[in-house]
Protein backbone atom coordinates (compact mmCIF):
# COMPACT_ATOMS: atom_id res chain seq x y z
CA UNK A 1 0.00 0.00 0.00
CA UNK A 2 1.50 3.33 -0.67
CA UNK A 3 0.39 6.49 0.63
CA UNK A 4 -1.42 9.18 -1.79
CA UNK A 5 -2.01 11.68 0.84
CA UNK A 6 -1.42 12.67 4.70
CA UNK A 7 -3.34 15.17 5.97
CA UNK A 8 -4.05 16.41 10.11
CA UNK A 9 -6.94 13.85 10.49
CA UNK A 10 -6.19 11.34 7.64
CA UNK A 11 -3.73 9.07 5.42
CA UNK A 12 -4.76 7.89 2.48
CA UNK A 13 -3.51 4.83 1.01
CA UNK A 14 -3.70 2.58 -2.10
CA UNK A 15 -5.03 -1.09 -2.05
CA UNK A 16 -4.52 -3.90 -3.59
CA UNK A 17 -7.53 -3.21 -6.01
CA UNK A 18 -6.90 0.39 -8.20
CA UNK A 19 -10.24 1.15 -7.97
CA UNK A 20 -10.08 1.54 -3.89
CA UNK A 21 -8.48 3.13 -1.27
CA UNK A 22 -8.22 2.66 2.41
CA UNK A 23 -8.80 5.80 5.10
CA UNK A 24 -7.34 6.11 7.91
CA UNK A 25 -8.22 8.16 10.41
CA UNK A 26 -5.53 9.32 12.82
CA UNK A 27 -5.68 10.98 16.50
CA UNK A 28 -4.68 14.21 15.43
CA UNK A 29 -7.25 17.60 15.94
CA UNK A 30 -6.62 21.21 14.63
CA UNK A 31 -8.20 24.29 14.33
CA UNK A 32 -7.79 27.76 13.26
CA UNK A 33 -6.14 26.57 10.47
CA UNK A 34 -3.52 24.77 12.46
CA UNK A 35 -3.75 27.60 15.17
CA UNK A 36 -4.59 25.15 17.46
CA UNK A 37 -2.92 21.01 17.21
CA UNK A 38 -3.06 18.28 19.60
CA UNK A 39 -3.53 14.05 19.82
CA UNK A 40 -6.19 13.28 21.33
CA UNK A 41 -6.13 9.54 21.67
CA UNK A 42 -9.36 8.15 20.08
CA UNK A 43 -10.42 10.94 18.05
CA UNK A 44 -9.52 8.87 15.15
CA UNK A 45 -11.48 5.77 15.86
CA UNK A 46 -14.58 7.63 16.82
CA UNK A 47 -14.62 10.02 13.45
CA UNK A 48 -14.23 6.65 11.72
CA UNK A 49 -17.23 4.77 13.84
CA UNK A 50 -19.75 8.13 13.26
CA UNK A 51 -18.60 8.87 9.61
CA UNK A 52 -19.04 5.06 8.43
CA UNK A 53 -22.29 4.76 10.49
CA UNK A 54 -23.34 7.99 8.54
CA UNK A 55 -22.50 7.30 5.18
CA UNK A 56 -24.16 3.58 5.75
CA UNK A 57 -27.29 5.39 6.96
CA UNK A 58 -27.20 7.80 3.42
CA UNK A 59 -26.67 4.67 1.00
CA UNK A 60 -30.25 3.28 2.83
CA UNK A 61 -31.21 6.66 1.51
CA UNK A 62 -30.03 5.79 -2.15
CA UNK A 63 -27.63 8.67 -1.68
CA UNK A 64 -23.93 7.46 -3.77
CA UNK A 65 -21.32 8.21 -1.62
CA UNK A 66 -17.68 6.82 -2.08
CA UNK A 67 -17.85 4.53 1.10
CA UNK A 68 -17.44 0.93 0.86
CA UNK A 69 -17.49 -0.08 4.52
CA UNK A 70 -15.40 -0.05 7.96
CA UNK A 71 -12.29 -2.68 7.74
CA UNK A 72 -11.00 -1.91 11.67
CA UNK A 73 -11.73 0.75 13.88
CA UNK A 74 -9.72 3.20 12.64
CA UNK A 75 -9.65 2.21 8.60
CA UNK A 76 -12.23 2.52 6.19
CA UNK A 77 -12.47 1.44 2.18
CA UNK A 78 -13.50 3.68 -0.27
CA UNK A 79 -13.96 3.92 -4.08
CA UNK A 80 -11.26 5.84 -5.97
CA UNK A 81 -12.24 9.76 -6.65
CA UNK A 82 -10.91 12.41 -8.23
CA UNK A 83 -12.02 15.24 -5.62
CA UNK A 84 -13.75 18.44 -7.16
CA UNK A 85 -12.03 21.35 -5.21
CA UNK A 86 -15.31 22.56 -3.40
CA UNK A 87 -16.59 22.58 -0.14
CA UNK A 88 -20.59 22.42 -0.55
CA UNK A 89 -21.68 23.79 3.11
CA UNK A 90 -25.53 23.37 3.73
CA UNK A 91 -26.72 25.94 6.10
CA UNK A 92 -30.43 25.76 8.30
CA UNK A 93 -29.67 27.89 10.88
CA UNK A 94 -27.18 31.15 11.02
CA UNK A 95 -23.99 30.87 12.79
CA UNK A 96 -20.38 31.25 12.74
CA UNK A 97 -18.69 32.96 9.45
CA UNK A 98 -22.48 33.88 7.62
CA UNK A 99 -23.49 35.75 10.59
CA UNK A 100 -19.98 38.04 10.40
CA UNK A 101 -19.75 37.93 6.83
CA UNK A 102 -23.47 39.05 5.88
CA UNK A 103 -24.61 40.26 9.27
CA UNK A 104 -27.65 37.75 9.31
CA UNK A 105 -28.99 37.65 13.31
CA UNK A 106 -27.32 34.48 14.84
CA UNK A 107 -29.81 31.80 15.07
CA UNK A 108 -32.19 33.12 12.05
CA UNK A 109 -33.79 29.84 9.86
CA UNK A 110 -33.27 29.45 6.34
CA UNK A 111 -36.03 28.38 4.60
CA UNK A 112 -35.29 26.62 2.63
CA UNK A 113 -31.77 25.21 3.77
CA UNK A 114 -29.14 27.91 2.09
CA UNK A 115 -26.57 25.74 0.10
CA UNK A 116 -23.15 28.07 -0.51
CA UNK A 117 -19.62 26.80 -2.40
CA UNK A 118 -16.53 27.48 -0.83
CA UNK A 119 -12.97 26.86 -2.99
CA UNK A 120 -11.08 24.38 -1.39
CA UNK A 121 -7.85 26.41 -1.50
CA UNK A 122 -5.49 27.66 1.76
CA UNK A 123 -3.72 30.26 0.26
CA UNK A 124 -6.68 31.78 -0.83
CA UNK A 125 -8.83 31.41 2.59
CA UNK A 126 -11.38 29.05 0.83
CA UNK A 127 -13.59 32.14 -0.65
CA UNK A 128 -16.90 31.50 -1.24
CA UNK A 129 -18.12 30.94 -5.15
CA UNK A 130 -21.08 32.06 -7.50
CA UNK A 131 -21.94 28.96 -9.76
CA UNK A 132 -21.19 31.56 -12.25
CA UNK A 133 -17.16 31.19 -10.60
CA UNK A 134 -17.36 27.77 -10.42
CA UNK A 135 -18.19 27.31 -14.09
CA UNK A 136 -15.36 29.81 -15.02
CA UNK A 137 -12.72 28.60 -12.95
CA UNK A 138 -13.68 25.02 -14.82
CA UNK A 139 -14.70 23.04 -11.83
CA UNK A 140 -17.97 21.74 -12.92
CA UNK A 141 -20.33 21.86 -15.63
CA UNK A 142 -23.96 23.50 -14.57
CA UNK A 143 -25.42 20.22 -14.71
CA UNK A 144 -22.61 18.92 -12.23
CA UNK A 145 -23.50 22.19 -9.81
CA UNK A 146 -27.22 20.66 -9.81
CA UNK A 147 -26.35 17.56 -8.62
CA UNK A 148 -23.81 18.93 -6.07
CA UNK A 149 -27.07 21.03 -5.08
CA UNK A 150 -29.61 18.28 -5.42
CA UNK A 151 -27.59 15.82 -3.41
CA UNK A 152 -26.26 18.40 -0.64
CA UNK A 153 -30.23 18.93 -0.03
CA UNK A 154 -30.56 15.48 0.36
CA UNK A 155 -27.93 14.44 2.84
CA UNK A 156 -29.28 17.47 4.82
CA UNK A 157 -33.01 15.84 4.67
CA UNK A 158 -31.39 11.93 6.09
CA UNK A 159 -29.01 14.06 8.73
CA UNK A 160 -31.99 16.26 10.08
CA UNK A 161 -34.08 13.40 10.58
CA UNK A 162 -31.23 11.12 12.27
CA UNK A 163 -30.03 14.04 14.52
CA UNK A 164 -33.44 15.08 15.61
CA UNK A 165 -33.73 11.15 17.00
CA UNK A 166 -31.05 12.10 18.56
CA UNK A 167 -32.36 15.73 20.05
CA UNK A 168 -29.71 17.77 18.04
CA UNK A 169 -30.38 20.38 15.38
CA UNK A 170 -28.33 20.26 12.25
CA UNK A 171 -27.18 23.71 12.52
CA UNK A 172 -24.81 23.53 9.18
CA UNK A 173 -22.14 21.14 7.75
CA UNK A 174 -19.73 21.05 5.16
CA UNK A 175 -19.31 18.20 2.02
CA UNK A 176 -17.57 17.08 -0.46
CA UNK A 177 -17.50 15.39 -4.08
CA UNK A 178 -15.82 13.15 -5.92
CA UNK A 179 -15.71 12.08 -9.70
CA UNK A 180 -15.11 8.09 -10.37
CA UNK A 181 -13.69 7.06 -13.09
CA UNK A 182 -16.68 6.97 -15.44
CA UNK A 183 -17.45 11.04 -13.93
CA UNK A 184 -20.12 9.69 -11.53
CA UNK A 185 -20.26 12.88 -8.72
CA UNK A 186 -20.17 10.72 -5.42
CA UNK A 187 -20.18 11.77 -1.77
CA UNK A 188 -17.14 11.60 -0.73
CA UNK A 189 -14.70 12.83 2.40
CA UNK A 190 -16.50 12.17 5.81
CA UNK A 191 -19.11 13.35 7.85
CA UNK A 192 -18.88 13.59 11.82
CA UNK A 193 -18.76 16.46 14.34
CA UNK A 194 -15.48 17.67 13.34
CA UNK A 195 -17.38 18.73 9.67
CA UNK A 196 -20.87 19.58 11.23
CA UNK A 197 -22.61 22.16 13.34
CA UNK A 198 -24.94 20.35 15.99
CA UNK A 199 -26.72 21.89 18.79
CA UNK A 200 -28.66 20.18 21.64
CA UNK A 201 -32.44 21.22 21.22
CA UNK A 202 -32.92 21.78 24.30
CA UNK A 203 -29.78 23.52 25.82
CA UNK A 204 -28.23 24.61 22.48
CA UNK A 205 -25.14 23.06 23.76
CA UNK A 206 -22.26 22.38 20.91
CA UNK A 207 -21.89 18.89 20.08
CA UNK A 208 -19.38 19.25 17.58
CA UNK A 209 -15.64 20.25 17.08
CA UNK A 210 -16.58 23.79 18.50
CA UNK A 211 -15.99 22.32 21.93
CA UNK A 212 -12.25 21.94 21.27
CA UNK A 213 -12.14 25.54 19.18
CA UNK A 214 -14.06 27.10 21.80
CA UNK A 215 -12.31 25.60 24.68
CA UNK A 216 -15.69 24.64 26.23
CA UNK A 217 -15.66 21.41 27.12
CA UNK A 218 -14.00 17.67 25.99
CA UNK A 219 -13.62 16.63 22.67
CA UNK A 220 -13.54 12.91 23.23
CA UNK A 221 -16.24 13.14 25.68
CA UNK A 222 -18.80 14.86 23.39
CA UNK A 223 -17.52 12.64 20.04
CA UNK A 224 -18.36 9.72 22.79
CA UNK A 225 -21.67 10.31 23.62
CA UNK A 226 -22.57 11.63 19.96
CA UNK A 227 -22.07 8.61 18.75
CA UNK A 228 -23.63 6.72 21.96
CA UNK A 229 -26.67 8.86 20.77
CA UNK A 230 -26.35 8.09 17.18
CA UNK A 231 -25.97 3.97 17.71
CA UNK A 232 -29.33 4.38 19.99
CA UNK A 233 -31.37 5.52 17.08
CA UNK A 234 -30.20 1.92 14.87
CA UNK B 1 -35.14 71.89 -2.06
CA UNK B 2 -34.33 69.49 1.04
CA UNK B 3 -31.35 67.72 1.16
CA UNK B 4 -32.34 63.74 1.51
CA UNK B 5 -28.80 62.61 0.89
CA UNK B 6 -25.27 63.87 1.23
CA UNK B 7 -22.24 61.66 0.13
CA UNK B 8 -18.59 62.20 -0.92
CA UNK B 9 -19.89 62.65 -4.30
CA UNK B 10 -22.82 63.73 -5.03
CA UNK B 11 -25.57 65.61 -3.17
CA UNK B 12 -29.46 64.43 -3.64
CA UNK B 13 -31.94 67.05 -3.19
CA UNK B 14 -35.48 67.20 -3.40
CA UNK B 15 -37.25 69.39 -5.68
CA UNK B 16 -41.18 70.48 -6.66
CA UNK B 17 -42.39 67.52 -8.18
CA UNK B 18 -42.26 64.59 -5.53
CA UNK B 19 -41.38 62.14 -8.30
CA UNK B 20 -38.11 63.83 -9.16
CA UNK B 21 -35.14 64.19 -7.65
CA UNK B 22 -32.25 66.71 -8.42
CA UNK B 23 -28.18 65.44 -8.20
CA UNK B 24 -25.36 67.48 -7.45
CA UNK B 25 -21.92 66.29 -8.69
CA UNK B 26 -19.40 67.99 -6.18
CA UNK B 27 -15.93 67.94 -6.46
CA UNK B 28 -14.66 65.58 -3.90
CA UNK B 29 -12.96 62.59 -4.40
CA UNK B 30 -12.47 59.67 -2.16
CA UNK B 31 -10.54 56.19 -2.43
CA UNK B 32 -9.31 52.83 -0.34
CA UNK B 33 -13.21 53.55 1.97
CA UNK B 34 -12.59 56.96 3.04
CA UNK B 35 -8.24 56.60 3.11
CA UNK B 36 -7.26 59.07 0.14
CA UNK B 37 -9.35 62.44 0.33
CA UNK B 38 -8.94 65.41 -1.99
CA UNK B 39 -10.48 68.35 -3.26
CA UNK B 40 -10.56 68.71 -7.08
CA UNK B 41 -11.97 71.63 -8.80
CA UNK B 42 -13.90 70.37 -11.69
CA UNK B 43 -14.52 66.68 -11.27
CA UNK B 44 -18.30 67.25 -10.27
CA UNK B 45 -18.92 68.85 -13.40
CA UNK B 46 -16.81 65.91 -15.21
CA UNK B 47 -18.57 63.32 -13.71
CA UNK B 48 -22.19 64.60 -14.25
CA UNK B 49 -21.56 65.57 -18.27
CA UNK B 50 -19.97 61.61 -18.36
CA UNK B 51 -22.62 60.15 -16.37
CA UNK B 52 -25.63 62.46 -18.23
CA UNK B 53 -24.30 61.35 -21.97
CA UNK B 54 -23.64 57.40 -20.79
CA UNK B 55 -27.15 57.26 -19.28
CA UNK B 56 -28.54 59.07 -22.93
CA UNK B 57 -26.76 56.64 -25.40
CA UNK B 58 -28.16 53.86 -22.86
CA UNK B 59 -32.02 55.35 -23.10
CA UNK B 60 -31.69 55.12 -26.59
CA UNK B 61 -30.78 51.37 -26.48
CA UNK B 62 -34.12 51.30 -24.74
CA UNK B 63 -32.17 50.77 -21.21
CA UNK B 64 -34.95 51.90 -18.44
CA UNK B 65 -32.88 54.59 -16.06
CA UNK B 66 -33.60 57.00 -13.03
CA UNK B 67 -32.25 59.88 -15.59
CA UNK B 68 -34.33 62.48 -16.91
CA UNK B 69 -31.74 65.29 -17.96
CA UNK B 70 -28.80 67.42 -17.08
CA UNK B 71 -29.87 71.12 -16.07
CA UNK B 72 -26.93 72.37 -15.40
CA UNK B 73 -22.38 71.67 -15.60
CA UNK B 74 -23.00 70.09 -12.27
CA UNK B 75 -26.67 69.20 -11.82
CA UNK B 76 -29.19 66.63 -13.35
CA UNK B 77 -32.62 65.49 -12.61
CA UNK B 78 -33.78 62.10 -11.95
CA UNK B 79 -36.92 59.78 -11.34
CA UNK B 80 -36.94 59.09 -7.41
CA UNK B 81 -36.01 55.42 -6.83
CA UNK B 82 -35.81 53.60 -3.67
CA UNK B 83 -32.43 52.36 -3.86
CA UNK B 84 -31.82 48.32 -4.38
CA UNK B 85 -28.65 47.81 -1.60
CA UNK B 86 -26.71 45.71 -4.29
CA UNK B 87 -23.44 46.49 -6.58
CA UNK B 88 -23.98 44.51 -9.86
CA UNK B 89 -20.02 44.49 -11.04
CA UNK B 90 -19.68 43.32 -14.83
CA UNK B 91 -16.45 42.10 -15.58
CA UNK B 92 -15.31 40.88 -18.85
CA UNK B 93 -11.49 40.96 -17.85
CA UNK B 94 -10.20 39.99 -14.56
CA UNK B 95 -8.65 42.98 -12.64
CA UNK B 96 -8.47 44.01 -8.56
CA UNK B 97 -10.20 42.02 -6.08
CA UNK B 98 -11.16 38.84 -8.20
CA UNK B 99 -7.82 38.54 -8.91
CA UNK B 100 -6.92 38.52 -5.22
CA UNK B 101 -9.92 36.78 -3.73
CA UNK B 102 -10.23 33.76 -6.47
CA UNK B 103 -6.66 33.63 -7.81
CA UNK B 104 -7.85 34.37 -11.61
CA UNK B 105 -5.07 35.55 -13.92
CA UNK B 106 -4.96 39.18 -14.64
CA UNK B 107 -6.05 39.78 -17.95
CA UNK B 108 -8.14 36.46 -18.23
CA UNK B 109 -11.36 37.43 -20.83
CA UNK B 110 -14.53 36.16 -19.34
CA UNK B 111 -17.10 34.59 -21.57
CA UNK B 112 -19.79 34.78 -20.99
CA UNK B 113 -18.92 38.43 -19.02
CA UNK B 114 -19.61 37.72 -15.32
CA UNK B 115 -22.29 39.27 -13.10
CA UNK B 116 -21.62 39.33 -9.64
CA UNK B 117 -23.54 41.06 -6.68
CA UNK B 118 -22.05 42.86 -3.86
CA UNK B 119 -24.38 43.97 -0.52
CA UNK B 120 -23.96 48.18 0.33
CA UNK B 121 -23.21 47.49 3.77
CA UNK B 122 -19.88 49.27 4.10
CA UNK B 123 -19.92 48.14 8.17
CA UNK B 124 -19.58 44.96 6.44
CA UNK B 125 -16.92 46.00 3.80
CA UNK B 126 -19.35 45.17 0.92
CA UNK B 127 -19.20 41.25 0.83
CA UNK B 128 -20.26 39.28 -2.32
CA UNK B 129 -23.52 37.89 -2.37
CA UNK B 130 -25.15 34.85 -4.03
CA UNK B 131 -28.50 34.74 -5.34
CA UNK B 132 -29.54 32.59 -2.81
CA UNK B 133 -28.46 35.31 -0.33
CA UNK B 134 -29.91 37.66 -2.04
CA UNK B 135 -33.48 35.86 -1.16
CA UNK B 136 -32.89 35.40 1.89
CA UNK B 137 -31.83 38.81 2.83
CA UNK B 138 -35.50 39.80 0.66
CA UNK B 139 -33.14 42.27 -0.66
CA UNK B 140 -34.92 41.25 -4.20
CA UNK B 141 -37.09 38.26 -5.77
CA UNK B 142 -35.87 35.90 -8.48
CA UNK B 143 -37.74 37.77 -11.02
CA UNK B 144 -36.34 40.83 -9.94
CA UNK B 145 -32.21 39.24 -10.11
CA UNK B 146 -32.77 38.32 -13.59
CA UNK B 147 -33.97 41.91 -14.60
CA UNK B 148 -31.01 42.95 -12.92
CA UNK B 149 -28.60 40.35 -14.04
CA UNK B 150 -30.28 40.90 -17.70
CA UNK B 151 -30.04 44.80 -17.75
CA UNK B 152 -26.54 44.42 -16.65
CA UNK B 153 -25.66 42.69 -19.22
CA UNK B 154 -27.25 44.96 -21.95
CA UNK B 155 -25.88 47.99 -20.05
CA UNK B 156 -22.43 45.64 -20.67
CA UNK B 157 -23.00 45.72 -24.50
CA UNK B 158 -23.71 49.45 -25.28
CA UNK B 159 -20.78 50.08 -23.19
CA UNK B 160 -17.99 47.88 -24.75
CA UNK B 161 -19.30 49.35 -28.32
CA UNK B 162 -19.20 52.82 -27.44
CA UNK B 163 -15.94 52.31 -25.36
CA UNK B 164 -14.68 50.75 -28.14
CA UNK B 165 -15.40 53.49 -30.96
CA UNK B 166 -12.58 55.21 -28.08
CA UNK B 167 -10.40 52.80 -28.28
CA UNK B 168 -10.67 51.76 -24.71
CA UNK B 169 -11.53 48.28 -23.51
CA UNK B 170 -14.31 47.86 -20.51
CA UNK B 171 -12.43 45.35 -18.02
CA UNK B 172 -15.27 45.91 -15.30
CA UNK B 173 -18.09 48.44 -13.61
CA UNK B 174 -20.22 49.17 -11.10
CA UNK B 175 -23.87 49.22 -11.15
CA UNK B 176 -26.83 50.27 -8.69
CA UNK B 177 -30.46 49.86 -9.75
CA UNK B 178 -33.57 51.13 -7.73
CA UNK B 179 -37.16 50.56 -7.84
CA UNK B 180 -39.60 53.17 -8.81
CA UNK B 181 -43.26 53.75 -7.19
CA UNK B 182 -45.04 51.09 -9.10
CA UNK B 183 -41.80 48.55 -8.55
CA UNK B 184 -40.38 49.01 -11.66
CA UNK B 185 -36.56 48.33 -11.89
CA UNK B 186 -34.33 51.34 -12.89
CA UNK B 187 -30.62 51.59 -13.52
CA UNK B 188 -29.69 54.50 -11.36
CA UNK B 189 -26.75 55.95 -9.72
CA UNK B 190 -23.96 57.02 -12.15
CA UNK B 191 -21.79 55.22 -14.70
CA UNK B 192 -18.52 57.25 -15.19
CA UNK B 193 -14.38 56.40 -14.74
CA UNK B 194 -15.47 56.48 -10.89
CA UNK B 195 -17.30 52.87 -11.62
CA UNK B 196 -15.78 51.42 -14.58
CA UNK B 197 -12.24 50.09 -14.92
CA UNK B 198 -11.49 51.46 -18.53
CA UNK B 199 -7.92 50.43 -20.03
CA UNK B 200 -6.44 51.37 -23.53
CA UNK B 201 -6.78 49.07 -26.15
CA UNK B 202 -3.37 49.43 -27.54
CA UNK B 203 -1.13 50.18 -24.26
CA UNK B 204 -3.54 49.11 -21.39
CA UNK B 205 -2.72 52.53 -19.58
CA UNK B 206 -5.87 53.48 -16.82
CA UNK B 207 -8.73 55.67 -18.44
CA UNK B 208 -10.19 55.18 -14.65
CA UNK B 209 -9.88 56.40 -11.28
CA UNK B 210 -7.21 54.04 -10.62
CA UNK B 211 -4.72 56.46 -11.48
CA UNK B 212 -6.06 58.18 -8.65
CA UNK B 213 -5.96 55.20 -6.22
CA UNK B 214 -2.46 54.30 -7.57
CA UNK B 215 -1.37 57.93 -7.61
CA UNK B 216 0.01 57.81 -11.83
CA UNK B 217 -1.65 60.55 -12.96
CA UNK B 218 -3.96 63.46 -12.94
CA UNK B 219 -7.70 62.44 -12.27
CA UNK B 220 -8.82 65.62 -13.97
CA UNK B 221 -6.63 65.35 -17.22
CA UNK B 222 -7.85 62.08 -17.66
CA UNK B 223 -11.95 62.59 -16.79
CA UNK B 224 -11.35 65.62 -19.45
CA UNK B 225 -9.55 63.08 -21.90
CA UNK B 226 -11.87 60.59 -21.41
CA UNK B 227 -15.06 63.18 -22.13
CA UNK B 228 -13.54 64.50 -25.12
CA UNK B 229 -13.39 61.03 -26.26
CA UNK B 230 -16.99 60.30 -25.93
CA UNK B 231 -17.83 63.74 -27.30
CA UNK B 232 -15.74 62.90 -30.42
CA UNK B 233 -18.35 59.00 -30.40
CA UNK B 234 -21.53 61.17 -31.03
Amino acid sequence: MTVLYEGKAKTVSTTEDPFILEIEYKDEVTAGNGAKHDFMTGKGRLNNLISSEIFMRLEEKGIPSHFIGRVSETRQRVKKVSIIPLEVVVRNIAAGSIVKRLGFEKETEFVPPLVEFYLKEDALNDPILTEDHIKLLDIASQDEIDTLKNNARRVNSTLIDVMGQMNLKLVDFKLEFGRDERGNILLADEISPDTCRLWDKDTNENFDKDVYREDTGSLIDTYERFYNKLEETK
